[in-house]
């Protein structure tokens, strides 16, 4: 049993009147929206990284979080952090956490005994989990932090390290395995480049195709049938990351034959790094079919990095969770809080208050998405508006009926007549949804 | 009586239940908040620029708006907008309008000539107001629409520019007293460079300060008694706006001794613009009691440029209005709605939908923030943060009894505990006001 | 014979010595470059739009460029820029122009009229060409300009617009061929959003593809075998524009099966906007094989719109060429410069300093771009970079001949040494090349 | 005798001509320009926290740097930092350092034991600069990395930070006196906010202004009579720090009286995260009489954080150095590389890299721009372009003569003339210095 949170008992649901810091307002795991309940369609995760591994060091200083294996060796660290995850996840009521192999267990000398340290690390977990409901969202592999991976993993212009993060995939897959992990991500940490001049980009991409290939191959080779995950990223920490964005990816994915076996996982701050919003990100992938998880947190617009807040922007949970309805859910995939407490939110409590804001925020906006798809007054503006192309003209455009010449002919007699988009009637709209639903 | 707005009634306020996009959810007028109506708090005013000279352009494409005076004959059109203005105020219940010298009236063929064309203007407005109750909250003068101003007004590196301009804002400064606007606005259009590599700043500087002291003798000269307000704006048109931002307009008043004689007009989108949020360059305004009134309206943050758009975010109304509150409102100033319809909103109804949609934003973010205040939660957690200097040590640096030598002293002793700044947690307390004060 | 540029003689190559602001001091036509000569490698072409078309206007002001026809008909003045274009492409000693439909010839009330006036037009430019060397680059269509396509063109939900844009595209190709025009360039004027609120994207996306489907088949149907080209830009006038970037307009075309059909215009100021280097933007073409043709000009970055400055930035040119030249050329393609004369360059001469500025800095990017391919230094530092895989382990990877588990079983005994990326060092390297290539 | 620099000898100037990339090509220390030799004008100082505190970690990974002392003790480390600090300003051929208290020596477990620390540090710094002609530039605190700062330091809500602050500032300043530094340098490292909701702005704008009184009036007690220099910045790591730029800090200094002790201390870097050029802040602090000091590197301009790249950018460079030759200089000033190598560039040569780089595209830059005003060719244009200003009514302006009511009688019969801003002449003129001025 941990000490770290000691004092602190499970969140519970209070409702919009509670005064309770410590309570949920808006998520009600049970409640039951659209004939599921909150839980299932929120699927949230506790991600390792930033609540165990991290210490709230920013570029100009050093770690602030006050936690109690800040004074213990690496390893009696990362055995207690099992408990403190499990205590949190089932104390804050989240049914899944995610990590990097490098969060839950520390490098050793060699890259064997890094592989036993995870080992042991391993067993650990898979030991708690037994008397625990919460499970893995997904794995992952951290080939980015290690100064070995500077110029890249996949991509580095240095073979030994493709094969160092080879076998560092390997082993993460195996392990996601092992612990019943539902989802595989790569997040292309350092894939990218500082400067083309020193940079052969095409031989960088084909490589990173040669690696995701030989991922594929794997996974069939030892039956992990999770799904895999691209996460984009336009930049930082390298000035250009190849996963960009979702269109991107699929760019890519396409280009290499790759597109059949993976989905996107789509993080809020990644998208509005982009020039994105995080609806765009997730409307790209979901019409593509290609929507697999996201990546809960949010970007201080005024900012040009990724500063991973917790999601506390009810228009942004909102059209979010619009998106994933529309999808029919995210299937295998999550809500994963890529977030971290600010430096300044430095104590343990604050892990709480920044889930519990997270959660919050995204259970209300999914009473609010499914009230307006249940209305039903979006999506018959938008289906009025498009109503052209269900008759006439427009209809032997989609049936594939007519070409420029026919179209041609047509436009010379047409008398056009165009309707307006409405965007201010649909943004108060909107507005009435979020200060409205219940 | 215009045509233009036939069909649309006085739009009412019918609570948040109704369905009518025709009316307000949470603009009542009349409701009492805090002692004051909603209709003092919020002293709305109608842009004429956005809302009756404009036509819809953007770099990228020709008018769209579909307007009766689109054919008319210039001066035509101008009387036919007089009617159009107090109409549209009156139907929406909007106490103020504002307007430069040429959103009212066409440009002559010489000055004089233009002048004619104002006066005949400014005596329709003045005959109109008398039946109406709607007023001008201020004026203020276009000196960079027109070619001339290439180089800018009182910036421009032409002396007979700097003529002209004077001209323009002694003639805006008269109609506005005549007019009885309560306050007169300088936005320096073009007042910037393009390039550093042609500029005199220092000069340019100085000429800006020259112009600003005439208009202050001008004003003392003819009475007109109506506050003095900059609005800052950081770049577009020109690629460097002197008035970058509140920190840096406030600079510039205090270094050529201006500061007495204005406050700020705050900008939402030119806020963002300059990579502050809105309610910076309100705080800003605040603390150095330089707030004097807002131009209401949002930007696109994915987008770099003055996008103009009718305010619906309810984080910034709630935010923007809880300054105004901790300000003890505006004076004199207004919520005037710098906003523009979209280009695809072409149809007069749209100007309806625009102005129901930020009024309504704004009045759910009065409610929301005088609960917040009403409640002092806030307050409380900020009074407690920073006790610290309410006595010992704190309060003898703050009443100046300490220096450098004390502090080391101090220091070397001190056992410093911080607290943590509970970001996460005021986020969500923010949420719960945002979904449940009403 | 026009007057607009009457004493301005043909702008000759008098080296960097000279000070005579209209001669060229860096482009030299004939001069002999790795076997091509200038003109031959850099095939400028003068817009049409921003030369000719375009008054200077702004958002925040009228046009200001003096020009001899802002007091003729519509008809007459496109007459008067044909004769302008030809004489300024000769006396710049450009050899192509480029145009959309309606910078040649006015709108008339009707398609149909509109379609007269462009024939009369292109009759003339087709007499001009037999006199002059000067010849078009290519055409494409404005279907962004008139209020109709407001909310886009191919990808508007009204079909008669569909339509609409069709039968222009359709012209357009037309007169392309007969003119001899060597490429057809796709900008998506307003292929984007404004708000998903309103927006189908699956279906403007789908529509977007039948689209230009149907103009692969007609250019087939009538034997047009220029290149066509699709330009790339993420943002404005719409919010989202679906063409955002290279990578993303790659992963449609293939999502379409378009790819065979279509190569880049690679804009620089479009490279920033969508937060990238020019030279990414090219690179990523480049390994595409994808890389057709350029629109010169540059944007300011510290601004977030399209300002289409006219070229001047050394790096950027030198980076351009180099990627042009590692490309083999651009083949059909060339370098417009789409760029336009500040609005406080109003004079007619300005024209002259906008393209000398334009073509001067190209020249020298050449020359400088020349001297490093020649010198290979950076090619070998690249090639050394990578050289672990074209040996060993790194040659397996390439082969194919290994899997995670042969790179597991290699890492777990590898002896790992980065070598240093060394971008200090390249990008000195880099100003000596820009400061010492003659 | 330090290791980590064997095998680099003293770096010498060979010309542009040379091969070697460990040589200067610009840079000739003693080469004269307008009366003074390159050393005196350029004044470079390296900076201790980059080149030998710094370890290259970045947000995604740990340092990467390869250095001796990365395995001795703190203290050790500490002082073979000395010796590397002297040796390798000795080779490169740099002047002076400059350095942050926490740069030279370890904090202890108390302030006491801290100040031993440094003691020992300073004494030996003090003792190896016998033997070295190289100086102290600045000195600075570090009051924002250790967690203790976490709200700030003289911006703490807490007032034991105040107070620990001033102890360190005090002790900061007694040490550059010792060590003869000729300015003290104040970043206001976390000096602002993270979030609105939890922030008393006013009352830390206060005490930020007692603090620096405090300042003021330590260094006159103890006869300090060194350049008091702010630095601005806009945000990183907070959300905004109160220093934004130029135009905000000298508002501050003046809203508080302190604007007669300090100057400004200029970061290309942090003038473009704040949406100006390096030039921009440069003219601000210059027309000011504010031009204090520069901290010379470079940003990514595509990427929103303080990269602090070596500056490579002779644009940069160049209109950076006209800036400071038109300021007659920078005092007691000098040029600080604020740069750090890429985490790429690991290797201990990559630090001589690195400052070659910047020294030579500084030395380029004011070869250029030594040429530049020796021509005058801008000058004159500027001069010609204001000339309005020294005769007829632009002097009368000028002298105060006239006001709004003479203006107006004179732009009632002006005939205005523009003239062209040349926007594009002169910036081809500017390339035309940068490729030929030796």
């Amino acid at each position: 049993m941990s000490e770290i949170f000691n004092g602190i008992s499970k969140i519970k649901f209070e409702g919009s009147g509670s005064d309770n810091p410590l309570a949920f307002k808006y998520y009600n795991p049970d409640a039951v929206i659209g004939g599921k309940t909150m839980k299932e369609h929120l699927r949230f995760a506790v991600a390792y990284w930033h609540t165990f591994a991290a210490g709230g060091a920013d570029m100009f200083g050093a770690g602030s979080y006050v936690r109690p294996w800040n004074t213990m060796s690496a390893m009696d660290a990362a055995k207690y952090k099992v408990e403190a995850n499990f205590e949190f996840a089932e104390k804050i009521g989240v049914p899944f956490f995610a990590f990097h192999d490098r969060d839950i267990a520390p490098e050793g000398d060699t890259l064997a005994e890094t592989n036993k340290n995870l080992d042991v690390i391993v067993a650990a977990i898979k030991d708690r989990m037994k008397s625990s409901d919460v499970k893995l969202l997904w794995g992952t592999t951290n080939a980015f932090g290690n100064p070995r991976f500077m110029h890249g993993a996949s991509t580095s212009p240095n073979a030994d390290i493709f094969a160092f993060a080879a076998a560092q995939v390997k082993k993460a897959m195996e392990i996601t395995k092992e612990l019943g992990g539902e989802n595989y991500v790569f997040w292309g940490g350092r894939e990218g480049y500082e400067t083309l001049l020193n940079t052969d980009m095409k031989l960088e991409l084909d490589n990173l195709a040669r690696f995701l290939k030989m991922a594929v191959d794997y996974a069939k080779e030892i039956g992990f049938n999770g799904q895999f995950l691209i996460e984009p990223k336009p930049k930082e920490p390298t000035k250009h990351q190849y996963d960009f964005d979702a269109g991107t990816v699929i760019g890519f994915l396409k280009t290499y034959g790759l597109d059949p076996y993976f989905k996107l996982n789509i993080e809020a701050n990644h998208a509005t790094l982009a020039g994105h919003t995080f609806q765009h990100e997730l409307a790209v992938s979901r019409i593509n079919n290609m929507l697999g998880s996201i990546d809960a947190n949010q970007g201080d617009v005024m900012l040009g990095w990724d500063t991973d807040q917790f999601p506390t922007n009810l228009y942004d949970s909102t059209l979010a969770m619009y998106e994933v309805l529309k999808a029919g859910g995210l299937g295998k995939g999550g809500l994963n809080f890529d977030s971290k407490v600010r430096r300044g939110s430095f104590e343990p409590a604050d892990l709480f208050y920044g889930h519990i804001a997270g959660m919050d925020t995204f259970a209300k906006g999914l009473i609010i998405a499914d009230k307006m798809l249940a209305d039903g007054k979006f999506e018959s503006f938008v289906a009025d508006r498009y109503s052209s192309y269900t008759t006439g003209i427009g209809k032997d455009i989609i049936d594939g009926k007519v070409g420029f010449k026919e179209l041609e002919k047509y436009a010379l007699d047409a008398k056009i007549q165009n309707k307006s988009g409405r965007q201010e009637m649909l943004e108060s709209l909107l507005n009435t949804y979020i200060c409205e639903s219940k």
